[in-house]
């Protein structure tokens, strides 16, 4: 590495891995005084209360960033870039949010906990993802990845994203702005959410919408649990309104012990664990060695905040 | 359709969506004494013990024939050419093996087992098929439709047919003849077993082969019971040397009621409703229609039943 290498601080303490991720975006690790960028590894909570001036760009450890907007950190910062690790751990997710909704369709949940050999009972409650048509409202990076997943089932994917640029991927029929979200519902047989939580996405799914939806749809949930109503949802799975939900993240979040949820035979609840620490380590340093080559190139970089927007 | 129309009879009885498949093909229904071929809708037990000298081919309903090797009936009509659906239920059953592979490596039996937020315990478990490798033993029909489904994951493939064949596909790594199958258990990540029920394959699965299995390894069959010994695999199971196992057939079969493999945590027991009757109607017309083309074309036909082979 020359001595003219851009400097990059790694903090709050530097690993192994996140060094080499410097080192491989083509930057050299530096401290903070010195540093154009930080690295951040860690949350809010005992980040830096002031920067120095040179620092130019501070990379994020985590991909939704409630937590740091809820804090003013941004704002504190107004001249400093500020990129999350969305879509660093978009893979995880999205083969989470597949591992559910196929579950959910091949009626897994409930033959499960079955004890016996109920082949005629369960026949009419296999599904297929073949031909099915799947909603994923938010198609951010998760998204995207669970296209790709989902491309050689031949399902059509109607995407929802805020703008409604069409998303150009096998298998994406449709791509709509958030604001013809309200015609989703009746068309589409599954729906995966992955929007980020912000106050326009609250509620996105609750009692009308869920009720638009099919008696053998499943409902997949691996963004925010304040996307959906949690009451709205439970009576849905209770009355067999709807097929199903898969739940990574829920509302409230821990689920307390006793929480009907729990109980339901179809709802799969997993505790925010779609991102699991031993597969976030290299995920974030790829997604770090990524935007140092970006930051070191003078290109766009990626997962980059928007204060405005609010994520 | 004209009077020259290659003539070929459905039997037992013939169905809106199997004569629609026959017109599909280019063909046209007739009776059995004056037909070419025969489309069979149902099982050995009500197969004519006698066909008409014109008949050339007998297209069968089911994806494995050992009843109907048992039961001697293409010994009875040896200058008859028989077909299998094999291939034709292959989407439905990949599906269903990757939704039990899937729940298995995101540990979704025991998650949805809990009743309280367990993420610190549950996280270690939760691994991924992003880059892993899976041995498909018997990669037919099935197998290269789990084949297709894998791509996006990245998975690498080791793929065990007879013959060792290279299978030139997107993630296939490796093709292996059947008698270097000894080599494949030490090395592999998750094994999907999709070999047809033969003398050679009876407990192709057994202890020696579970010991080598790595403790996260998830064992699938969607092919036949006897392709795996039941009491090897409980007793791995019960000791966690593999990860689990998802089995759409077992053997016994059905399974009787108290097995253990109903109360085993990381065991996932499906009825064989891999291929549920709604599902299969579409699928078997499907695969006459094709066939039938095949027919009236001349062409070789798909599924043959290799009589010497035994399936």
């Amino acid at each position: 590495m020359s001595t003219t290498a851009t400097p990059i601080a790694i903090g709050p303490a530097a690993t192994p891995l996140l060094t080499r991720a410097v080192a491989d975006g083509g930057a050299t690790v530096a401290d903070l005084d010195r540093a154009r960028a930080l690295i951040w590894n860690s949350g809010p909570d005992d980040f830096p209360q002031e920067l120095p001036a040179g620092i130019e760009w501070v990379q994020l450890f985590s991909a939704g960033v409630e937590d740091w907007f809820s804090r003013n950190v941004f704002q504190r910062f107004p001249g400093v870039v500020f990129t999350s690790a969305a879509g660093a751990y978009s893979h995880s997710v999205a083969e989470h949010a597949l591992a559910m909704l196929l579950a959910g369709v091949r009626h897994l949940p409930q033959q499960t906990q079955a004890r016996s050999w109920r082949q005629s009972e369960f026949f009419p409650h296999i599904g297929t993802l073949r031909g099915a048509t799947i909603a994923i409202v938010g198609a951010g990076g998760i998204g995207r990845e669970l296209i790709a997943l989902l491309e050689p089932f031949g399902a059509r994917i109607i995407a929802v994203t805020r703008s409604g640029t069409p998303i150009v991927a096998p298998g994406v029929v449709e791509t709509l702005p958030a604001e013809r979200l309200p015609e989703v519902w009746s068309r589409t047989d599954h729906v995966v959410v992955g929007a980020p939580a912000t106050a326009a996405t609250r509620h996105l799914i609750g009692k009308e919408e869920l009720a638009q939806l099919k008696p053998t749809s499943w409902v997949i949930n691996i963004a925010r649990g304040s996307l959906i109503d949690t009451d709205a949802l439970v009576v849905a799975l209770r009355d067999g309104t709807i097929g199903g939900a898969g739940l990574d993240v829920t509302d409230p979040e821990p689920l307390p012990d006793g929480h009907p949820l729990w109980e339901l035979p179809n709802a799969v609840v997993t505790p925010h664990d779609s991102n699991p620490p031993q597969l976030r380590a290299g995920a974030y340093a790829a997604h770090v060695a990524n935007n140092v080559a970006r930051f070191v190139a003078g290109d766009e970089l990626e997962a980059r905040i928007d204060v405005t927007a609010g994520y």
